[in-house]
């Protein structure tokens, strides 16, 4: 997977950060989801090589306007761009109405599929979606109103043991196919095989989670465990921990705190306030938490 | 009044050419209006010299996204920079469940007063507002859905003729402030002097109008009548003129054969289609039956 982060800044747009949204792109499908989608995150798409018709996916973590108000007119240019392709669309209660209200009263039509689904906020965690090589969970977060934390996982994969095959002089042909599907064969010279034995141990797949808006909390730690990589919100210094508690988000201490306690493998610090005139300080209290924690920039990309 | 143009092409923003938007700023009070407000209009004023704290007006032409998708965003951030004064708004009905179904799906709180207006499509034309120095008409036009043109002209005023009481040896101070109030003086020497004689005759205003989007129409003709200024749709060249009858748009001759009509002065084209690779065909279009006509450009400004 491929991360691309098309906006790292909180609330107000600056020349330097945008407003929330991050690409995830599947080089294998050539498709890409968006997490989270603030006012001109399709004008960062245009600084990027993805394309809009091989958008698949959207995870809207809340409504709040810096992680929504990108959808309306990233959905009307997808439709004058005359992509065919459906786009499903996952989000807290509202994000059905705050869509459909708008393109209703602006007359925007989509010549496309739009499959909107709301997230149920009765359980702390559910599956938002899950294909044939990725889940998706989610988990409710702790920010004053409805926000959901996301789990991107690639499902654990086993590999057709080709090499031990040949070396057993098993013809290659539909007999390896055989084998791939599990079944049992039996050769011309009467040696018998099982397919469970041609298969390799399982390889877990990647796991990327991404926490934004919200304070410390326990669910945070328990969808992120072990994951590849944990994308935080850090808007906060620590000294601001009263504006964080105030406003319901992260300190870069708390950020660091869910980090370590999921043992995640990398942590990406986002959603930066736009106070700060250089994020040093930042960086340097996550680094005393977190080692090998990094920054955020627009249009950065990371591979996991 | 100075013009910067927040946005010049039609639909899709490009790298080059943001959706539809323009300032009007008044040196002479440090205030600034918008006309249409697409998305990512707060972050092109960002590039300008503007502030969000000295907006005061904002008209809408019409509902379609590429002229609306930026104002729950600006209205948000203009709200998190803390800045206190009235926020009038002007446009179509449907204008105001726009703005606030928004605001109340996303949480958006905005700490100073919004009044929203709702301009009347029973008659062609109206006043959408008027103050001590301004006065903005609004013309209904040809799109398809509800859209209004709108022509804001600076009311004409009379100067008093300082050098002419000097000459006359009228002692400066209380009495000269009696004579601009049109009153009428007596000095001790005996001589009687009317303030009316010391006006000079009334100096026109002004005046900028704004047409997009529409077909040619006979109300944008009457609405920009001697205009100093006529800023004019132009998404489609010449050749194009079936997708501009079918998408309700002009063509650079529409555009320009309003200005011709309407004995404008300056003629400013912008609205362009993301099609056109280049624009130079559409400005010799122009200038063949507008000789004076120019292409907006992005963040280019403009005084009248």
């Amino acid at each position: 997977m491929k991360i691309i982060f098309l906006g790292t800044g909180s609330a107000i747009p600056t020349l330097k950060r945008n407003v929330s949204s991050i690409a995830i792109s599947f080089p294998e499908s050539g498709k890409f989801w968006l997490l989270d989608c603030g006012e001109g995150t399709q004008h960062q798409i245009r600084r990027t090589s993805l394309k809009l018709s091989r958008l698949e996916k959207i995870f809207i973590s809340h409504l709040h306007g810096d992680h929504t108000f990108g959808l309306p007119g990233l959905l009307a240019t997808r439709g004058m761009e005359d992509a065919k392709s459906k786009v499903e669309i996952y989000g807290p209660e509202g994000i059905d109405s705050f869509i459909k209200g708008i393109q209703r009263i602006t007359h925007t039509y989509t010549p496309y599929e739009l499959e909107i689904h709301t997230l149920s906020a009765d359980d702390s965690f559910g599956v938002a979606c899950e294909n044939e090589n990725y889940i998706v969970k989610h988990a409710l977060l702790n920010h004053g109103i409805e926000s959901h934390g996301y789990s991107i996982q690639k499902k654990s994969s086993v590999h057709f043991l080709v090499e031990k095959a040949r070396r057993l002089n098993i013809p290659e042909g539909p007999l390896y196919g055989a084998l791939k599907r599990g079944e049992t064969i039996k050769l011309s010279d009467g040696r018998i095989f099982h397919g469970k034995d041609f298969l390799s141990e399982p390889i877990p797949g990647k796991k990327i989670v991404y926490c934004s808006d919200t304070t410390y909390c326990k669910n945070s730690v328990i969808l992120a465990r072990s994951a590849d990589l944990l994308i935080h919100e850090a808007t906060f210094i620590k000294q601001d921990e009263n504006l964080a508690k105030k406003s319901f988000h992260s300190t870069v201490e708390d950020a660091c705190r869910v980090a370590r306690e999921a043992n995640v493998k990398q942590l990406i610090l986002t959603h930066f306030s736009s106070r700060y005139n250089s994020l040093k300080e930042l960086l340097s209290q996550a680094r005393s938490i977190f080692p090998g924690a990094m920054l955020a920039e627009d249009l950065a990309e990371y591979r996991v």
